[in-house]
């Protein structure tokens, strides 16, 4: 299993606008090849900064499967226009699970 | 409870020594007063990335009481040398946890 991180800034005054557009987005992730979770975390030190994790299979579930399906472009038209800046992603792999 | 995420980047050659240092300091975040939980990521993209997630109570718990007892300098003996450059830290907060 590996996890998209997306670092997501947000224009001011937009955050709750984004939060509810990510919790009316769930039922696109829940049905997208290979997902198994989904969730945001928000900044202290930078309020205006989101970071979007979500689970896949496979780093491909998400490059492929779901940037080229429909459901992508419901996910961008439901918290694109809160994006200050294109979203920085990247991919991860827990290697070190210490407790 | 906040999470600390230090994003670091590794020297080549080092991740090895990274990730072995890393399971020898979870006794010191383990006994650490409000750390509940400790782990380290790796970039898919960039594999000299990692980024380690520290579960905290409060943020005082990582920023004053850790940063200032002997175990953090312990923790940075055993994987300061492995750093690239300073890590850069952020504290987060989970906002929507859709599934």
């Amino acid at each position: 299993m590996i996890t998209e991180i997306a670092q997501i800034d947000v224009k001011p005054g937009m955050e709750a606008d984004f939060e509810a557009g990510v919790k009316a987005a769930a039922p696109l992730f829940k049905r997208a090849k290979g997902c198994s979770g989904m969730s945001i975390s928000r900044s202290h030190e930078k309020p205006q900064r989101y970071r979007l994790y979500v689970k896949w299979a496979t780093v491909e579930n998400h490059t492929v499967d779901f940037r080229g399906s429909a459901d992508f472009q419901e996910w961008r038209k439901l918290v694109g226009h809160c994006f200050a800046s294109p979203p920085e992603v990247e991919h991860v792999t827990e290697t070190v699970h210490a407790f």
